[in-house]
């Protein structure tokens, strides 16, 4: 029995046979005298290989995991017949080298070129053109990549990395978890184990030591892995399982339920989305509605900046599957770490203080209106609530409005039809915080959104592990800039809600509640957990103590003040 | 008579014959039959030829700019001398090639290797590899580089850029002001151009048209250039400059007069220094103290950590010739945009919200006990105030003081007599301007900095042209955060002071005075206006309107309000 820990990525425990991906052999032998007409068919013919199992695979995804996640093999499809590759690599040919070592020269320039980019999604497409280039390869050799859809017991799988090819084809009914030497939380594989719900563990240094058919325990949630396990740990572990799985069919008791406290006061518990897909998951917990749509993966998913008409039914997609209730939905968020492969933003020395969200929708009308347009159209297929993000001044949120009001009275001129929609703005940058009196006269609603919040008012980027101590929820700071913005909606008569995720923490109802916040958006798989808690704490009290809870002088005084409400 | 424009770089008005300088032809002519070890030594009397002319300027720089501007010529000194450079550069000549040409192609791939470098320092290396490859090239070719120091008469030179050796020969007598082709107000020329007190524009992309013996008109303040200007315009521009004079004659009779306002409020205005070579100008105004000694200069301008017997001098020194007075002294402010050549931090994603000022001193206790140690030992020398940067939370607070607190009873153990001393914070991060009634408890003093309290309450870096829009120390959230700041010191008796840019702004004056600042720290030039401004205006009267300052909605309200009291 002994331990290892690596990055936890995919929630879940995991009990089961550890299955080591047998990998091919793909070294290359060198051939003499390359006669460059037949090797340039031998490498047609390799490519219209690939392309025939990438097909395969890209079908057997879209059953699996749904379209959307599919969507990166017909990224791969592409990578495969880019004419560039192709000249690139038959050029080399004509300077008779071997196939195998010409594309493994083209294809290492392309993967350096992104890798050399300073930047999470051009990495990524380097991971792309490694795996569609190692498919070309192995074709080439004529050796076949594995096969995990041929799996037919249950395994805790193991390998140095899994290509977003071979995650694709997992098999939920035997892979029970799997293990990763390389990796990280937002690379493709581990955002695949989330989407279907497989506990994972990457970024396992001495996983190459766990042997083939060795016991492996794994928890998804704390990255902790156990090899050959003692009986006693192994029934622990199920047990857990079990109580897990219990757990879950309780909760399933508050899905048709109220969102009210013991006192009968009703919070909306609403979810946080990023696609017309996400919405299954909000009907499935009985969610109160969508509290944040994050708009910005339709363009990140995208080629191209998303048309009108694309958005427009999207947007109403969402708002007919919602059923009137209410849908709040984020303009354009990108900048900062949020990058698109098809708008080349400048680069900026601290991005997280730069041209971003509403800033940048601000400096390219063009596009903004596009959106603004969308959703004005959508309007009358549901109960729309759209939001400005970054918004950090007063001038910033007249001038969004403006904007809006112009579409909103060319459409009608137009003849369109434009339902009820309520205009509001997210509260994450401080100046909007400690200006909230002013902004509340001018909105129907205000979110704040904790991360941007919480970085901006410590000035601390929360992804470097150097100033991440200072990202601190229940810092005294941060609970007087949400109570000074729930108090001035109060005031001003409109409603305050929360979309970070913050709002999900069970030690921070109390805290939220106290503060008088009317509205919670959170991950699907918060809303049922968070449902329960509210039914048994009393808003009455809570806000009794609230003098309490704005006099604490540390964030372990505020966390000892919600503590002390669950006990 | 025709304008350009350029990026205006050092104050003054100056009309005077444009001077063209006269750049040598540096163009090499190939040789044959390259002699390697006569090549070495035409290489080597090269060095040693243009060591002696280094020194000259440098000596000659010492005393003009005085020692430590002239330090740039003991840094090429070095590069001049450096044996990795002198190794590749024979190791060149050692494969026949021709010494001109081994030294251009080295000298470029240091320049580049440092221009990649994604870092206004290494830029500064890469400009000072160029500047002494010249001076070598030159020696080689048997050329003279121009001599400014010979210039005899009135003049504007005009060139495309200058390096800083040339610029250290300047003589203010008779170089009026100067005018570059490129340059940007970072350059070490702009910021000699400062030193020296020498009107200058850079950046004039059109400078190459201005024709050797043109009159030409600079404005320094504006970054505006007329050539040839009509005699009106002359005698106007001769007027200004005249009434410039007058007003600085006007302003002298303030340096011995006290800080108070019209109804006898004492506010102490102290000036900004980087080095002991500042305190002198701090004097010459007769300023109130040293509000911030920006003690990262000091780190900056070493090729190595300061050691505890250096900085002990230095602060010595200050606090010498403060004579008393306090001195504020900023405790080590790197990271962010500020970087040591000899001490590489991690690259971060956001280096503004990075491990920056007192983060990075409090997980590298060890620089930090060199300079507390440094300060505690030179506190019997003088009024010394020692202040923490950045601080977000009471939990850097309380280490940081601690440590200060362990060194404090060390030194006392070791038999060191320690005079008495305040200890403070800067309030730059919101957190710290929230919880400042919290945080007032535990210093003896408040410092604002604006520059960053600014950037980080809008989320915008305001070095980023697209998001400088949000920069404004008048915004009423800003105002709320220092009345905030202001009245929590007062409540616990502690002083609250600003030096941040705003400090020295005359509109802001008004407002600092409403809202109860006790001190204001700014750069020497601005403390006699300032001391005039003073005592035009009441403080109880101001105190009076403050309500109707709070109340205000956006900056322009607010600058209404301010300009309405010297109205």
């Amino acid at each position: 029995m002994r331990q290892l820990q690596g990055i936890a990525v995919s929630e879940g425990v995991a009990v089961a046979k550890a299955y080591r991906l047998a990998e091919p052999d793909l070294s290359i032998s060198e051939h003499d005298g390359i006669e460059p007409s037949a090797e340039k068919q031998r490498f047609h013919d390799a490519i219209a290989n690939a392309k025939t199992q990438l097909e395969k695979i890209r079908d057997y995804a879209i059953t699996m995991v749904g379209e959307e996640e599919a969507e990166i093999f017909s990224a791969h499809l592409l990578v495969l017949q880019d004419p560039d590759f192709h000249v690139a690599i038959e050029g080399e040919i004509d300077q008779h080298v071997q196939a195998e070592k010409a594309l493994q020269k083209i294809a290492q320039q392309f993967i350096d070129l992104f890798n050399q980019m300073d930047n999470e999604y051009m990495r990524q497409r380097a991971a792309d053109i490694e795996d569609v280039s190692r498919r070309i390869l192995a074709c080439l050799l004529g050796k076949v990549l594995p096969d995990v859809s041929q799996i037919d017991e249950e395994v805790v799988l193991i390998a140095y990395d899994l290509s977003p090819s071979v995650t694709a084809q997992l098999n939920k009914q035997f892979v029970k978890g799997f293990i990763t030497t390389i990796g990280g939380r937002t690379s493709h594989t581990a955002i695949l184990a989330r989407t279907l719900q497989i506990p994972a563990v990457v970024g396992v240094k001495e996983a190459e030591t766990i042997e083939h058919g060795e016991i492996v325990l794994l928890d998804g949630a704390t990255g902790q892995l156990i090899i050959n396990p003692s009986e006693e740990t192994q029934l622990e572990a199920k047990e857990r399982m079990t109580a897990q799985a219990e757990r879950e069919k309780q909760l399933q008791q508050f899905v048709d339920k109220e969102s009210v406290t013991a006192d009968g006061a009703h919070i909306e518990l609403a979810a946080n989305i990023g696609s017309v897909q996400d919405v299954e998951a909000v009907l499935k917990v009985g969610a109160d509605g969508v509290g944040l749509f994050r708009t910005e993966f339709l363009y990140m998913d995208s080629t191209s900046l998303p048309t009108e008409e694309q958005q427009f039914e999207l947007y109403k997609a969402v708002l007919e599957k919602m059923n009137n209730k209410p849908v709040v939905v984020r303009t354009l968020d990108i900048g900062g770490d949020k990058h698109l492969e098809y708008w080349q933003l400048p680069k900026e020395e601290n991005p997280f203080l730069g041209q971003r969200a509403i800033r940048l929708s601000l400096a390219n009308e063009d596009i903004f209106i596009t959106q603004l347009r969308a959703l004005l159209r959508a309007s009358q297929y549901g109960n729309l609530k759209i939001m400005f993000p970054m918004i950090a001044t007063m001038q910033e949120l007249h001038q969004a409005k403006a904007l809006l009001q112009r579409q909103h009275d060319a459409l009608v001129a137009e003849g369109v039809a434009i339902g009820k929609y309520e205009v509001g703005i997210m509260i994450e940058v401080p100046s909007a915080a400690i200006l909230a009196d002013v902004l509340a006269r001018e909105v129907d609603f205000f979110s704040i959104g904790t991360n941007d919040l919480i970085q901006y008012t410590f000035a601390s980027d929360r992804m470097n592990e150097a100033t991440s101590y200072l990202y601190e929820p229940f810092h005294p700071a941060i609970i007087r800039l949400i109570d000074n913005v729930a108090s001035s909606a109060r005031k001003h008569g409109i409603w305050a809600g929360m979309c970070g995720e913050m709002a999900g923490e069970p030690l921070a109802l109390p805290v939220l509640l106290a503060l008088g916040l009317d509205e919670l958006s959170m991950s699907s798989s918060a809303v049922l957990r968070t449902r329960e808690n509210l039914s048994k704490l009393n808003k009455k009290a809570l806000q009794q103590q609230v003098d309490k809870l704005l006099a604490c002088d540390s964030a372990e005084q505020v966390k000892d003040w919600a503590q002390q409400v669950y006990n």
